[in-house]
């Protein structure tokens, strides 16, 4: 399958999840051109804030490939991923991205993806979040222990 | 226990998360005074590049209270969260944040939470990641579906 074939894979799946009590969101990630997870929004249906497709279905290739390393991966996403589901993207160090709807779509059909990219780039003290720092010479005690730590396994 | 004494069991719990094998981080979430969910990082371990202390504590509070929102609900981190963390914060609609740690002490400790906060601001033809916009005119039929579908259930 090209990337058009699998965006539009991604595409069906955001507009089949509507009908299964979900959001309208799909991914797709493939791996040496084989499509290893595909995924719905679930956050209504599994009570969990964070069951995005892009989530669900990182947590679904790294669970189907036994490593937190998505190397070598691309994902399909229905929609430019939100600020927790780029930074899934990061950390599970996939390859390449491809979006279809945008952010502004996303924000047209009710969902708060461009106010959170928008509270992100403010300071801490002056997002909608109260936000509040303290503490943090408690904190870097455990980073200093992390540091000298010689079992660590780096990710 | 005040927001001093809930912030150190966050920052104990990093601590002791790097003896269980996973990174120093550690939150806690907590509802009208009483403590609902802790939890430290456990990406290594699960094999999860979504599994942050953060995401792990609204993950579980979100099943015990039987609901993805988490209004009413304060959460203290060890360190102040990363995009993916602070994003699965406001989706979960958690009413508070303390954080000790910052993404700077993170970064001198190994971890990218600074690099995913610049790629973030960047536009996506710029971010060190591949990015591609195609098909968005096929995204939106399954938006107009989503807007006009009399049964769903807005989160």
């Amino acid at each position: 399958m090209n990337d058009k074939e699998l965006m539009q894979r991604a595409i069906q799946r955001s507009a089949e999840n509507i009908d299964n009590g979900g959001g309208p969101f799909g991914a797709v990630i493939v791996k040496d051109g084989e499509i290893i997870a595909e995924a719905g929004n679930s956050v209504t249906s599994t009570n969990d804030p964070t069951a995005h497709a892009e989530v669900n279905a990182i947590r679904m290739a790294t669970k189907k490939l036994g490593t937190y390393d998505l190397s070598g991966c691309v994902i399909y996403s229905s929609c430019e991923p939100c600020p927790m589901c780029l930074g899934a993207i990061y950390w599970a160090r996939l390859d390449r991205l491809y979006f279809a709807g945008t952010k502004t779509d996303a924000q047209d059909a009710g969902f708060d993806d461009s106010f959170i990219y928008d509270e992100l780039e403010l300071d801490y003290t002056k997002r909608k979040l109260h936000t509040e720092h303290i503490m943090r010479d408690e904190a870097l005690a455990a980073f200093n222990k992390w540091k000298q730590f010689e079992g660590k396994e780096e990710y």
